[in-house]
């Protein structure tokens, strides 16, 4: 369940908003590049590796499920030990379409990826815990990781938590914050520097979040390539883009290697009701800041957007799409008759893939879906009606609901 | 997502009250064995194969994560489509002890892998559905891989249903039926005569349950024993004992056809407040009936056993371990501060290993986490105090809570 760091061939940061800027690999910039960014954009860093020493049968063969060690040569130092993350299932909905179930991971979410590398991190820094912003999925995934790992855990959570969030964040020993939304980031940066904690998500102005967070996400892409090879397109749910943007160079690395000779399109989903990536595409802008309305999407309901979004859609030829809660709702359903109950924000993969009927795909697509149906909101707010254990009685409740028909 | 079902080399139903009794393999018993069975005790039946003709090679490797279809010969015909169910990771928790966390399964139980098998025996007799008596995870289970075959579902649950399992069943399309305990068995039987449907709980005074469904379990021990070989010892979460015997039947047939040289030890880990299994064992009788008292593991409180449990505890040389809420609510905790939220009844794997420090093993064990946290009565029920923003607020919280100590 550990790998040797040593077997990482991670060799630097290096800058997105310029990428003639490089950094030394330690220590993780957690704040985006200092030199291109400036008082209105943050940009990113991202990590780079000595490719040419990649083992020549990295990707051979259907990988076996041990956690993302088995990818280790292409991801920072995995210093923290793994609970068996990633390594998800491709389910098929339909002719040529599948769906990525990223529920089966240690905490029912993608972000398992995310945190084994972040995590990390903070043990190779010798920190003695992690702080991290999230009202959910991050949240839960950092404190199981780190708790793994044998280090404390924050998480600052927005007073709309959804309740058994709450639960499930406490339940790894994480010390949970409610606070006011907007006070979640500066609160986020003090605590990693008064208290010497890794800050495992953003704490800049528009979203960096962590260095080596968004390189655990590039191992979706090597699942999905040793099964199907490279689709036609991937439809991803859409929040700060850290998924998206690691899906993508995750393909653009197995292109650059000479596995594959073409990359998926990449369809970035959000809500409607935000939708700063979109806006930053629509405007030409390296970053968008837009006003949230309402959506029960609370897992990709974000005011502002990263740049690592904005180069995974160009990169890879893809494009926004912008989602409505009632169609959100659909595409939920849809994966619920079919035997996967996601989580309404989950949806969006396959609700992107049915708001672009329009589009033609040369090959199969896949539908990312994130994260399991018990962490919205609505869940446990309504109770079946009890029935009389008559049988007129209940046979009546089964005819009307179309059995035996 | 679909093999043919004639990969499978299951030739018969053979009685487990009298292994001399064996039946065609169509229609399924979903009554146990009606030869053997008296008015005191139902006798189920298991599923006969081939043993010749399992190909040489289907234990070689580490398998991929391709469902239980990898396994098809020595499965029930599978005439549903999967899930991608199966094929959850051993988790390492400490020296020589693993966890094989079965909430990584489509709707994150081990049920999964039962109702991959009921299911299908439903499709293959042209039933137009199935009908369950659950409060939990197999009623979940059964309605999202009806929904993936095309078939209609109907749960019968209990009034007490954690509010989260009431939503959960119903997001699979499955028509909910709240009834009181007692009515549950009588009406799932004349549900299931009345409409046609396939029953895929147990109808008998004594638990007998499908005779396809713990055919599934088997896979648990092929995975096993493709990590680690066979184990000295496996702890079983253990309400009616299907878990147990599926488990033990499969490291019977890896020793049956000379893969392994031993079967481990097999431990049925009970709560103490019910206990039929092991009231059974020391009376000497092949099922008991015991009052069930208070206990939050809801998911593993039963008042009757099967006869299946008695014969995997006996025929592998285990125990039965009876366990106390507060044995559970530790060992709970114990998995959650190793990364693994678990429902308490889950727990019961790990509680059991505890309980038994008397014991010496020969070898790797191993615990069996049935399910996902997410699952238990307190979910949702407690909240994080809010803070104010204010640092001194903030440093203060996480002072008191050890931080930076």
């Amino acid at each position: 369940m550990t790998t040797d760091p040593a077997a990482s061939l991670a060799t630097a940061q290096r800058s997105l908003g310029d990428p003639a800027l490089r950094y030394p690999l330690w220590p993780p910039l957690t704040s985006g590049c200092p030199k291109s960014s400036t008082d209105e954009v943050a940009y990113p860093v991202e990590v780079d590796y000595a490719y040419e020493h990649v083992p020549a049968d990295l990707f051979d063969g259907r990988p076996p499920r041990t956690g993302l060690d088995r990818w280790a040569p292409l991801l920072p130092p995995l210093a923290a030990p793994g609970l068996g993350e990633g390594g998800t299932p491709l389910v098929e909905l339909g002719p040529g379409v599948f769906v990525k179930d990223e529920s089966r991971n240690p905490t029912w979410s993608h972000k398992d990826r995310l945190n084994r590398c972040t995590v990390s991190a903070a043990v190779a820094c010798g920190a003695p815990g992690v702080v991290v912003a999230s009202s959910g999925n991050h949240g839960a995934s950092a404190a199981a990781f780190a708790a793994r790992a044998g280090l404390r855990c924050v998480v600052l959570t927005s007073t709309g938590l959804p309740q058994a969030m709450d639960t499930f964040l406490r339940a790894y020993g994480a010390v949970v914050l409610p606070v006011p939304t907007e006070a979640r980031w500066p609160l986020t940066r003090r605590i990693a520097e008064h208290f010497g904690l890794q800050p495992v998500s953003n704490v800049t102005r528009t979203h960096t979040g962590h260095a080596f967070g968004p390189e655990g996400y590039k191992t979706i892409a090597y699942e999905i390539h040793a099964e199907l090879g490279a689709p036609a397109a991937v439809f991803v749910p859409t929040g700060y883009g850290e998924l998206l943007f690691g899906i993508g160079k995750g393909f653009a690395e197995l292109h650059r290697l000479g596995v594959t000779d073409r990359v998926p399109r990449l369809f970035a989903c959000e809500p409607a009701a935000g939708g700063p990536l979109a806006a930053a595409l629509r405007q030409g802008l390296p970053a968008a800041h837009v006003d949230v309305g309402a959506t029960d999407a609370y897992g990709i309901g974000c005011s502002v957007n990263g740049y690592r979004g904005v180069l995974a859609v160009r990169n890879s030829g893809g494009r926004p799409v912008l989602l409505t809660d009632e169609q959100l709702h659909a595409a939920q359903t849809e994966l619920a008759h079919a035997g996967l109950w996601a989580e309404l924000s989950a949806s969006a993969g396959l609700a992107g893939l049915r708001a672009c009927a329009d589009e033609a795909f040369d090959g199969p697509v896949v539908c990312v879906s994130t994260s399991s149906g018990f962490k919205d909101r609505g869940v446990g707010k309504e109770r079946s009606e009890p029935v009389s254990p008559e049988w007129t009685a209940v046979r009546g409740r089964l005819r009307a609901a179309g059995i035996g028909e």
